[in-house]
């Protein structure tokens, strides 16, 4: 049964980022539902977060499926009530030559970034409406702004889901509804950018730290709202 | 049975930029094969352009389909030979509030802006790079750098389309080919600015102006190549 | 004589965000030195700030005078210790249409939104190397990213803060200084925008919500620096 | 004595790209005036533009003196007449650590390419505006839109004249004044690319290609006007 606390949907959640914002926002009272295709982190964020009664409900499913993206929500909005928050953080990278990237790879990469974030949208959105606020979040990538040669695919998909952020923070600011798109720039501490990219914890931005500043992004007065921002360590080159 | 000129494929050839492109390239003496659904140009264009010999050829597919435009790749590789320069101008305009457009509505117009530009880039991509040259033209809108409130499925393709260019210009300009993105900030002259949008003359870019900009591109110096350049009439607010 | 708390100092320091900063830094227990040519604001944040103990100081010099600014500073840190955090919030808004405004209103216009920042980080930035620690802001407009007609000598020199801003940025961050450009979307309530710019509270940022922003800045882990982010009212158009 | 041309001023002509408008321009029945400060390249052009009738004048002064360059463009329009084309490409590299950079330096650089663009364009205006027509080049480089480490004066003063440039296009496009901004991204292939930087010819951009798409801006119709481009050679990383 729904407490009083505002609730939040976080997409993405795996160990990394979309964990710690859960973290964060529990700990700032959200209810918060975690969505992943596999709940591999839900254990732990139910454990840490449940201690004092319900905090975290993890939710299942593909965010590019549009019909299970609202039964998901179904679910998380009977547990705690209307969703204020919406934090698109699922991706799916992907890199190589465009001549060895096949068009369906094209296409599943986009389903998850631009369509996902549109399925949950669409999802949130109505109750955001009817109560004249609400938080829309979206997790850019150095690949939003800047095309890299190799990243054709995962580069459209993030170039589009920034179009989608910024053209719902035109449509809904006036609105209520406060829009913003984190360009991330650089890799998050974690095992994939130490196994798989070799790079050194000094090199990589932590989860924690940006869930920060997602948590002020969500805080910030109506007066002064931020659409986009960079994030990236200290020694990044941009 | 083809001649010694290089040969264009333009997409998206209906009577407005996409005619006037081919009939600019056709002038330059480039064998021209103009792509459309419905090849509601071409008996202008043929009786235009193929007075004094084989010079246009229409080919009809649907860009989103990826068999369809190999295919008529195909067809026009055996009429002219090898594609050197590609203009991809298919697009599929849609506006709207965001919470009344459907998913499928998103899919669709990726399909044709952006899916489109991967597969018609895949066909003649191998050519090119056996070649150590060739040319990728892109054609933007003002969506393609500003998402404006109800246009979330419009600018989100757009925005993609630039990040594919962006992507490819840096994978592949080492390579010998010139990849850029056209920005046209405003409508085109034509019956849709006039009956649809009640746009003036005055308000609008006209076709031939534009084609002679992509024909600059085309015949550009590879030690002075421009990625990216907008267009807009002198009246227009930008 | 310096206290142990960390010294920020702000430049521009009028009524309106200037001492909205000045004051949320003191409230997180940074001393505070406001910087302003004639210190209209100095003595309502003495009062406000130097309650219990000194946490405020105003020192008067015109930004663009490089050898004023140097004295200044060396007052501040006399009373206060290094500088760990600057604020180049000192601006001169000015418009008009281009073929009336005087080169010398170019360069008074320059002198004090970039000369000024070159004149106050070069007091403070060996300070900040020799501790391998500090933090830059440098207040941004509309104008830094968008030169509209009839702002062409406020717009240059706002986009010049802004090269200075991402130079310093790229020179410094990996050696452990924070440089942050904050693009400024809109009027901020107050006198003028009243005024002189018939504007109405709700089309304005607030002071105390900006500095809210400034201090989450402040305040950010090095693994996930933002170096720009913009801010604007919920309503403005963008 | 004037004849029957238009005529067109460029600024900052030495043995380079200055140098290669001119002569594209020439060609193209332009009379031209090339302005510099020690007329370096005026007997190569006079030589070789002034054969078959008076097409080239070299005229000297420091751009950001605002007397000598209204008395410079007195010179010029009484045998010339009215300018009708300003190309602003004077410029003055500077780089090294910010904090080894004297303010002085900062003003310089600003001087020169900022506010003798001021200066220039103001001398031109007038006459444009009474004619409804002209056209305003400006050279930008890297520079003008990412500001890196060690370039702090010359990446502040890049960006603000993109400022004044794209000021200038909002309020003299409707008026029938073409402004465009010209990003080279890279270096121009010469004497100094080749010993100062150790560049090789292919890293380099080639003065005549760009006088090309120079050229090419000026004659572009007024439906569709670029405002801004950028161009660098086939292998340059971006």
């Amino acid at each position: 049964m729904a407490n009083d606390q505002p609730t939040a949907l976080v997409t993405g959640v795996g160990p990394g980022l979309g964990a710690a914002i859960c973290r964060r926002l529990a700990q700032e009272s959200y209810n918060v539902a975690g969505m992943s295709r596999a709940g591999q982190a839900d254990a732990v964020l139910e454990e840490a977060l449940n201690r004092d009664g319900r905090r975290y409900q993890g939710v299942h499913c593909d965010v590019s499926d549009g019909g299970a993206v609202s039964r998901a929500l179904e679910e998380v909005e009977s547990t705690f009530g209307p969703v204020s928050v919406l934090v698109h953080n699922a991706g799916l990278f992907t890199s190589g030559p465009f001549d060895g990237t096949a068009p369906e790879t094209f296409e599943a990469v986009w389903r998850t970034i631009c369509l996902g974030a549109v399925n949950c949208t669409q999802c949130v959105i109505p109750g955001m409406l009817a109560a004249g606020r609400g938080v829309l979040l979206y997790t850019g990538a150095t690949a939003s702004v800047k095309a890299g040669g190799g990243f054709s695919a995962f580069a459209s998909a993030k170039f589009a889901l920034r179009g989608l952020a910024q053209s719902l923070a035109r449509e809904y600011g006036p609105r209520g509804i406060h829009v913003a798109h984190i360009v991330i720039d650089g890799m998050i501490r974690g095992e994939a950018a130490r196994d798989r990219f070799r790079a050194t914890d000094e090199q990589c931005l932590t989860s924690d730290a940006l869930a920060a500043t997602y948590s002020h992004l969500i805080g910030q007065d109506r007066s002064a709202w931020t659409h986009e921002l960079d994030v990236r360590p200290d020694i990044e080159k941009f």
